[in-house]
């Protein structure tokens, strides 16, 4: 074997080294440009910049691929949650299933609010109001058959005004970004006040986004053996309602690590990123603000303390309008 | 370039992108033997026939990469326990520094035998004193500080017997089967009964596995401002205390997928074994017996009912004495 050829063996093996342990999840061509749905702008820069500054060995902002932890809010961030979330859209349509066994449920007034769809009533439900749906939608049942009932709603729901299944309802900048730090050596969760076991239903194949990767609120539950097999049983009550301070918490317990990317949306994600912002390492934080009506919808009414926070701090403020060149994939 | 010099090229290629992916946290070089330290015998084939099968993707036993989750117990499973587990030395010596700031903790019978190292007294105690041992120890604190504690007594503590810093008396059979996993596509968690917080502090080092992917028990805890920035503060109290059935409801909330593989020593890994068990793809369950009183420790008494299960069930026992060649690393 002459010296050209075992040159060449060394910078192949070399190539294929470094491309098959870049990315091993997601299927990506690397492309001049990372984030094309992101239109010119300070978010997108800010963006490009940090990822740049984070994973250059040789600079003063270097993290170790081990700390590149990012988390990303779930409802408003990565996916629609207007007109009502996707998981109360879920749990509406278990309760109407599940109500012809219950005649008994018309005697509820929360109860009766979904079997007659009655969308004023649902928006102006209280939190013990809808504690009662979730228990009867979410609670006394396997842990697999409520997968599957997930399962179910997202392969036959869809969404009000956009026709489309929800899962084809996600930020396709986001997913970009997602992949953009998969690329670079990070590890991403999802964060959200959604449940834990609702997300992780479609965090693989929406988001890329691993089962364990995926920090939720979760509800009590047991071991029950059901044809001699233990399984998780799912049952009423609250374990952890996953926002406000406790996302960071359930960071802590999750991840075990300070992340130095976040992601949200809302005042519900505030915590989360300052407790990214807080950190001692180099951080990136980006708010998403609802203020496409044409192609989106424009809210602000659970943000006003997360936007003045991004104002005070200098989070990068993404504006759905200005700096998402295309919102949805095809 | 003749053709048998591509073909090497090809095979020295494939062998990289197979190794160097597998393992990217791992510095291990292929060797024909990926379990050097287990004696020839009935477990060491289980694994290499188990791992054989649920990664031929033409086999009718084939596992997809997303399912093949395994969990480790700590203590007793890939760490020395005896004398004492690792986490208590820690909790002994932490509030023997702590009491000179506390003459009060002498009233306190608990207490006083952690300051007089009565190590009678200390085997003898109760659950409820342990747990004020574990509140004056663990909580209280901000999280960054108690993770330094942790370093400290790492760098410091010695083992009684062997003399060693503890992350040196992991088992070496051990890190080999964590390896092997890795290099097939698993993820591979730790699920103990001991604090996760505690664990977190070697898992990275001493056994290759990510902060992320330990599972413990955990204690209450809230956000709290420490010079303008937001810090996680332990606070007396559990959280969720990791045993028994709370290991598969806590491999629940953490992972969301039932293991295919799992490795424990004793009765309270015997939920979690039976969790793997009971999937319904291909399982395999290992069950680690103490019966070496030369080069570690004979000991079952906590261990009878997870010993009658493997037998009733078929799990693969694997003695001390007799499968492990090699116990600890140099």
């Amino acid at each position: 074997v002459s010296a050209p050829v075992i040159k060449r063996v060394a910078i192949l093996a070399t190539v294929l080294v470094v491309v098959g342990c870049g990315a091993p999840a997601i299927e990506t061509v690397p492309t001049a440009d990372p984030l094309p749905s992101w239109s010119d702008g300070a978010p997108r820069a800010a963006i490009l910049d940090f990822v740049a500054r984070v994973t250059d060995a040789n600079g003063v902002d270097f993290v170790a691929p081990a700390e590149r932890i990012a988390v990303f809010d779930n409802d408003g961030t990565l996916i629609v949650e207007q007109p009502s979330v996707v998981q109360f859209e879920f749990l509406y349509a278990r309760i109407r299933q599940l109500s012809g066994e219950h005649p008994e449920w018309r005697d509820s007034p929360a109860l009766r609010a979904v079997m007659d769809d009655d969308r004023q009533a649902l928006a102006a439900m209280t939190f013990r109001e809808r504690g009662e749906l979730v228990t009867k939608g979410q609670a006394n049942v396997y842990q697999p058959d409520f997968a599957r009932a997930v399962q179910d709603f997202l392969a036959t729901g869809r969404h009000s005004r956009f026709g489309e299944r929800y899962v084809n309802l996600v930020y396709e900048p986001m997913l970009e970004l997602i992949r953009l730090l998969h690329a670079n050596d990070f590890r991403v969760f999802v964060v959200s006040g959604g449940g834990i076991d609702f997300i992780r239903e479609f965090s693989e194949s929406a988001y890329g986004i691993a089962r364990e990767n995926v920090i939720g609120s979760s509800m009590n539950s047991g071991l029950k053996e059901r044809d001699g097999r233990l399984e998780v049983y799912r049952k009423p009550g609250w374990d952890s309602l996953n926002a406000g301070s406790f996302k960071p918490l359930n960071i802590q317990l999750h991840i075990g690590r300070r992340p130095i990317l976040a992601v949200g949306n809302s005042d519900g994600d505030l915590d989360m990123l300052r407790f990214a912002h807080d950190g001692m390492l180099p951080s990136l934080v980006l708010l998403l603000k609802h203020d496409d009506a044409e192609r989106e919808y424009v809210y602000a009414k659970e943000a006003q303390r997360a936007l003045d926070a991004a104002e005070q701090k200098g989070w990068s403020v993404v504006s759905m309008r200005d700096d998402f060149a295309t919102v949805f994939g095809k």
